[in-house]
């Protein structure tokens, strides 16, 4: 270790999870939730989203009680505003005053993509990190958040702009949770699984195609539906397992997460994170059309998807000053690289890393143009 | 990775940092500060201690300027104060308004250890993670903060309560920073040293005895206090490097850190943390001899060492009931467990997981009977 007054540490560490499709989490008869840790004389952490708890609040309650597990629940309201740091002490002060053991207690996150953010930047940050166990309640969280190890808090006026990479112990996806979404919240985490579709899996695409209005319209409880979710985090995963720390910068699942950026930060209270990657999306496919990187028929096939699953996105807020300073953001994020992701095609992409303000001011207005101002109006910022 | 409703993700991570002594780290000629990161164009982020930056302030600046590196730097106050939220997100966004590229352009923390653990946690916080290089500038950073991956803000009345695992990309070490600091800090450090020369090292133990006065009074200057100083953290490498995350909790270099913890949140003003730490050495040193575990002669040489080095350890702070207090918040953070290491001999220990309440008790009474008070009195509570 040591040669003359220079010593190099070189270790690994092992990252281990699992995710795991579970038929009803909250059956006492279905131990997932209480599998990896104590459970005689054992205490949980609890944080529940405040539209789960009214809904399963009480089948929560009676499952621990049937356990014999003592619980300290904190009811989180949903929407970006709990991803403050306010909300992060809040919760790290109940914690500290319940308080757990650090290795055996694991502390549950039972909510969307906003909870299962701050609540795992709860536990990377006590005591240097105890564990969690994530149960993702919105189509957001159960394709996007849940499925890999980044937590976060908003900071400075800026998303995101502080957290961690903390693996869970494991997430549980239990689909029937989706039922009582509201229809704008399915939709809001479809646009991420439009994501993979576009720039990584052409079979994920024609699933949408042939069923992505009527999964939509079920509440992603079919069979279709069902296989249309594994399908998504197989694509998620393929590319966050081999890259969980992000050593790699130039990232496929940063399609539409570049311009979105900016567009959530002003539109924070109306527009939610998939309708902003929706448009950044809709952005970069003009950019990639109007570089002659994307054919017209392929183009023609990703505005006709997002127009059948009615994701009307909301095209007016769309503002070239402002997405241009994001992709600055995103520029120191990458290191001094621009590592955006286009479309070359249904189902692939490239990186670019020379796109110009006038070309992003362009593909607005292109895109303004192709596509009709939507009826069915659901942003209203 | 996929089967059937069920995903697993095993990865491993890569820990990669260095320790090196430096002869003079602000020498222009000396590259270390920047050899990680982008030199033209290139930015830093420079956290420094007050004290630091009144002794070597215009070198740090001209060695930058020379360089032709941009930087933004924050001096921070010394002491206990400056391990606050207040501090950490004062620091956070005064990062977050400079800025920095997200990989290429450490961030510097040059100061003691409160400082090196509040900035290491600012680069682990900061967009999930940017580098930082640490300079430990007083011999407790030498030997012990800085050596290691962890980070930590107090929280919640708290030590420590927050905080991560960071790895720094690199640690100077330069012995000629420790020539201004005052002599409590001095001693401060040497009780770091006295600790694992009790449970682990009999040779440090015995340089101690010969070499340890002098080094303190000649502030580690000579050869004698340098080979001192490199087996320290010979010692300390050899304990952390297999145990980066703390997956085993009965760890060696928790020796006096397990009734410190109670001492240090209450007398936060006025005692040092090594201070508290060495008052916790010698509880379990008590502990261990009224247990029959250690001898009365090697007993009586830990003792005569704490003399010798002038260490006077103030021993009217000890309370059995903050440090009973104290011992089961550290069976939290140890999962359940005591894990309490206790001498056995000069160089070598045990972990203890039954210790009584009364025992503690009857420790501090019998050491309050073994050592007289100490004439020259350093800390003022």
């Amino acid at each position: 270790m040591s040669a003359a007054g220079c010593w190099r540490v070189s270790e690994t560490r092992r990252i281990d999870y699992e995710l795991r499709n579970v038929a009803d989490v909250f059956d006492p008869a279905c131990g997932a939730l209480l599998a990896d840790g104590r459970i005689e004389g054992g205490r949980r952490f609890v944080v529940v989203d405040a539209e789960v708890q009214r809904h399963h609040g009480a089948r929560i309650e009676a499952y621990f009680a049937q356990h014999g597990v003592r619980t300290h629940t904190v009811v989180l309201p949903g929407g970006e505003g709990a991803k403050s740091m306010a909300s992060w002490q809040g919760l790290l002060r109940a914690l500290d005053e319940f308080p757990i053991h650090r290795r055996d207690e694991p502390i549950l996150a039972i909510g969307g993509g906003v909870l299962t953010d701050v609540v795992g930047y709860v536990a990377s940050s006590y005591r240097r990190g105890v564990p969690h166990i994530k149960v993702p309640t919105t189509l957001m969280g159960y394709v996007d958040a849940a499925v890999g190890i980044k937590t976060a808090i908003n900071f400075n006026g800026r998303k995101n702009r502080l957290g961690s990479f903390e693996p869970p112990r494991r997430v549980l996806l239990d689909r029937r949770l989706l039922r009582t979404l509201p229809r704008r919240h399915l939709r809001n985490g479809v646009c991420e699984i439009v994501k993979l579709a576009v720039i990584k899996d052409a079979t994920l695409f024609a699933q949408l195609e042939r069923h992505g209005a009527a999964s939509i319209a079920g509440a992603f409880q079919g069979e279709a539906a069902g296989e249309i979710l594994d399908r998504a985090i197989d694509d998620m995963l393929q590319e966050l397992a081999p890259n969980l720390f992000e050593d790699e910068l130039a990232r496929v699942v940063d399609f539409g997460h570049t311009f979105s950026y900016g567009l959530e930060t002003r539109y924070e209270d109306c527009l939610l994170h998939g309708e902003a990657v929706l448009l950044d999306i809709l952005v970069s496919t003009a950019i990639a059309h109007g570089r002659g990187l994307l054919a017209d028929a392929a183009t023609a096939r990703i505005l006709a998807l997002v127009e059948r699953l009615g994701l009307a996105p909301p095209l007016e807020l769309l503002d070239a000053a402002l997405m241009w300073q994001s992709l600055l953001d995103r520029v120191e994020h990458r290191n001094g690289a621009q590592h955006v992701p286009l479309p070359v095609a249904v189902g692939e992409g490239v990186f670019a890393n020379d796109i110009r303000r006038g070309e992003l001011a362009d593909a607005i207005a292109t895109l303004q143009c192709w596509t009709r101002p939507a009826h069915d109006r659901i942003v209203e910022c």
